[in-house]
């Protein structure tokens, strides 16, 4: 097992990494403060690890509510049951809500937990690649507006994330597809050496050896772990992170949420940004051949969905978290390896993006 | 005008205590921090102040959002009509928001400052009693679920507050009372000087003599800030605000959100901490009858509605915030001026007070 600690003063927590730690009852039993436990998880996930995750809180009183699995349910109607769940069982400001699932559970019940009698502690168990290795770490909680992604949430940080690699076994193709894109962004924002290690080791990845996955995980949430602490509140390096995600959350909003993952959406919207870079003179046409080929042998889509127009894409773009007065700030990169925040950009680069690629 | 601090290292905030206060355009702006104001208001404030309160943001895009009126529309549903119109509007992360109202507009804005985009800053601008001298003031904010009073919710201080005493005389008779519960409150607590100067003044208050008026937000305040300074999350002295409110709460939810007021079901709830603190042999039936005449001058309930049974009384005080492992921690006096929290004492004391102290 490898323990990494998220840094941040009096709200440091440790990420446990390795195999069968659903199978290790004194992991997180230290970071329950009450009695009661409220394990928050989805339609699929529960006939799989529920009652593992509930057999490592012998001893507390545990519950668990079991949510509708997707996107299209990560909104504040679904998370009222959270709440209706809670206040049924008498659940009071001690409780400790435990996310059971991917990046949708983790995220709602992250703003649970924030909200529930102005905030009660929670522990992260991620069962998706993309959860390990982005939601469940640095205390982004929330939901979706319609109108917009991730548009009503807190800053909360989890006691404790549990990351059991074996989980990754029961995960459909599609959904390790859509993590590696977050794994493969933190070489592209910060990390040449992971790029390139990723491009070693890409296929043993896909045919989920247990040790690479394991190292993916990590070299993941160190770098994760690195930017979080250095800016808790993205006030300045943490959007870096959002490399694609401007792109993709248009995509993700415009095309419905659900039809396309997460992941996948940011894949298409790193391209998207690795093509501006190289109109903007920063990367080549060989870097940007070099990331498609990568995303490629991921099987993730490199080019959006052409059902969204030019015009799509700037509406719902303009609603963007990161607009400023105005401005699509965006994430770009001056190498592989080297991402950058910019507002300040000719606004017909941004439009010739959007025009030339496409497939 | 009078200003007080809330001293709470970098979130400390100025309370601006005074008349004519929203004719003075210099105030509030310095507390904006982009270009945006989105004022939120109710039906029944906004054809008195809105326009008045939008004058203070000469020079800023101001936009507003009327809320139907009363406690009965706290809820996520109502809250979700701010994020439309924030969503909407294209309200970025540095919009500020401003709450123009009584406790449940201040609530609310708070709760959605606090969420919208994972924390947007705002300003309070209370126009009853009630609000300017408890809930503008401390950073408590949430919605109502329908089984629990302020479930959902946030701390969240605000920017600034700003209370003109002129607001005053436009608030019905029975709001200025419910409001005066909660002024009485801090005397009962903290402040026997306070509560013996209440006893002096009451009926000037109730006539609403604007200086007395006046100097009766400053000491409410002062006492308030004090508390919160020495405790901002309700770690443990806090609670003592707390005084009426576990029975109160149960008679606001029992009766449904709306049918008492907030400071009537409070001062119900005070006088039975007062007997419960008489059946424990620490105040006398004197000082008991003195806390009921000074509410009844107030124009106050002194008893809880036959309505509401004991059982149900226990059902909702055992949902009740206050609860910690199963025991329904009250708050009780020793004398008139000195409140203490207890979760420690005989069950039958509690049920006798419930049951003794009816009309």
């Amino acid at each position: 097992m490898i323990t990494l600690t998220v840094d941040l003063a009096e709200r440091s927590y440790p990420i446990y990494i390795g195999q069968d730690l659903l199978q290790q009852p004194e992991l997180l039993p230290p970071f329950v403060k009450g009695t009661q436990v409220m394990i928050v998880t989805n339609t699929t996930v529960a006939p799989l690890y529920l009652e593992a995750c509930k057999a490592l809180f012998a001893g507390f009183k545990v519950d668990a509510v079991v949510l509708p699995d997707g996107e299209a349910y990560k909104n504040l109607e679904i998370l009222n049951r959270i709440f209706d769940q809670l206040i049924g069982g008498h659940f009071d400001r001690k409780c400790t809500l435990v996310a059971l699932g991917g990046g949708v559970i983790g995220d709602m019940t992250g703003f649970a937990a924030a909200a529930y009698q102005r905030g009660v502690p929670f522990i992260q168990v991620p069962t998706t690649l993309l959860s390990q290795v982005d939601s469940s770490v640095g205390g982004k909680t929330g939901v979706n507006h319609p109108q917009g992604k991730n548009m009503i949430g807190a800053f909360h940080q989890p006691q404790a994330v549990l990351i059991d690699t074996n989980t990754l076994n029961t995960l459909e193709n599609r959904q390790l597809s859509a993590g590696l894109a977050e794994v493969i962004k933190y070489g592209l924002i910060r990390d040449l050496p992971f790029f390139e290690w990723l491009e070693q080791h890409l296929e043993g990845l896909m045919a989920r050896d247990p040790a690479l996955l394991a190292e993916a995980i990590e070299r993941s949430c160190r770098n994760k772990a690195e930017i979080v602490a250095a800016d808790e509140t993205e006030q300045g390096q943490r959007a870096l992170l959002n490399l694609g995600h401007t792109f993709g959350h248009a995509i993700e909003a415009g095309m419905g949420y659900g039809a396309w993952l997460h992941g996948e959406a940011i894949s298409a919207g790193m391209m998207q940004a690795a093509y501006m870079s190289q109109l903007l003179g920063d990367l080549s046409a060989a870097d940007v051949a070099r990331i498609a080929a990568l995303f490629k042998r991921a099987k993730l889509p490199i080019y959006p969905p052409n059902e969204l127009s030019n015009a799509q894409f700037m509406q719902y773009m303009a609603g963007d978290k990161k607009v400023q007065a105005g401005v699509v700030r965006l994430v770009l990169m001056k190498s592989i390896g080297q991402a950058y925040i910019s507002g300040d950009y000719p606004a017909d680069t941004l439009s010739k993006t959007l025009t030339d690629w496409r497939n």
